[in-house]
């Protein structure tokens, strides 16, 4: 590419997960074809996005207003807290319109090999939130991989002295899930969490 | 998710090529991440570009001065015409550094269906440039898909009446390639573009 600003662009967008240095062209090059419907409206997106959204301070969700849309929401359950490991969580469950209580986003799960302890997690910020706002139930909605699984099993180490239920998300066949394409750990789940209709 | 902001970029990135609602979030926060480093540094590159990165006046090709990088280089051989579909196979020819001509961008290729005939590629814009400028040989690399060759059969029998020869890229084994990977159509040319060795 002979244009130094189109290099530079490329070079940041190959940044970007999910794009490589081909995919960051494709995408440079379909901006520039949609310069005024796509183009200029996404360097002012991205502009705005940098400047005013920002984590919660008491949830670390990603929100244009502090606290949150979520902490300040007054219907919401305050003593219902969803313990997450990434914003992507909270997204997934606002999607889903089931849960009516608040998150606490962890930023992250234990990986002692990475150097991510409970300190970077900030685990103390949760045992201390979980205790000062007088929390009944805290649902510890990790991942069911192995850093997920070994994150909540020490949170729920940590919250078991303190004066709340703790719990974690349902195992078992996923809705519209085909048995036949279900590992054998799901399936140990399923049977174990089975329910009886009958 | 509750911000505007976020919902704005979101939707904006999610119409760039290979993006789709979901990968869209995960860039987002991705930039969010890293605000100083990745997110303010893509919003003024993005700017920037579409300020000032524009479709050269002669052939078609992106740059920052009028006219390009390439038509400008007095070292090229300006007898020598590569006529590409798109702006990325310029890029793609000037990775490989092999070709010292100048290029003309199609913009496309035929596709009838679409409505994409002569007059929406520019085919008279292409005729009088190599008329005027005295071309000697005229490159047709367009990708052996049936639209690329459907319309380097269109373009060798417009360019017949000029005065200048008129090339095709040569089909064959692709350099790295494994005979067993490859079709029927690209074996068949392979043999047919045999070369003698001894």
């Amino acid at each position: 590419m002979a244009s130094l600003e189109l290099e530079r662009l490329v070079r940041l967008l190959a940044r970007l997960p999910g794009l490589g240095p081909r995919s960051a062209q494709r995408v440079a090059l379909a901006m520039l074809k949609r310069r005024d419907t796509l183009m200029l409206p996404l360097a002012d997106a991205v502009r705005t996005c940098a400047e005013a959204v920002r984590p919660c301070s008491i949830c670390g969700n990603l929100d244009s207003v502090e606290p949150c849309g979520v902490c300040r929401d007054p219907v919401r359950d305050a003593s219902l807290l969803c313990v997450v490991a990434d914003v992507e969580d909270v997204w997934a469950l606002e999607r889903a319109a089931i849960f009516r209580g608040r998150y606490h986003v962890l930023g992250g799960t234990l990986r002692a090999l990475d150097g991510i302890g409970p300190e970077e997690l900030g685990v103390d910020r949760l045992l201390r939130r979980v205790a000062e706002q007088g929390i009944g139930e805290v649902i510890l909605a990790l991942g069911a991989t192995v850093d997920g699984q070994t994150t909540g099993h020490y949170l729920a180490e940590r919250l078991r002295p303190l004066a709340c239920t703790v719990s974690r998300l349902g195992h078992g066949v996923p809705v519209g899930g085909e048995l036949t394409y279900l590992d054998e750990g799901t399936l140990d789940a399923a049977i174990r969490a089975r329910q009886r209709v009958a």
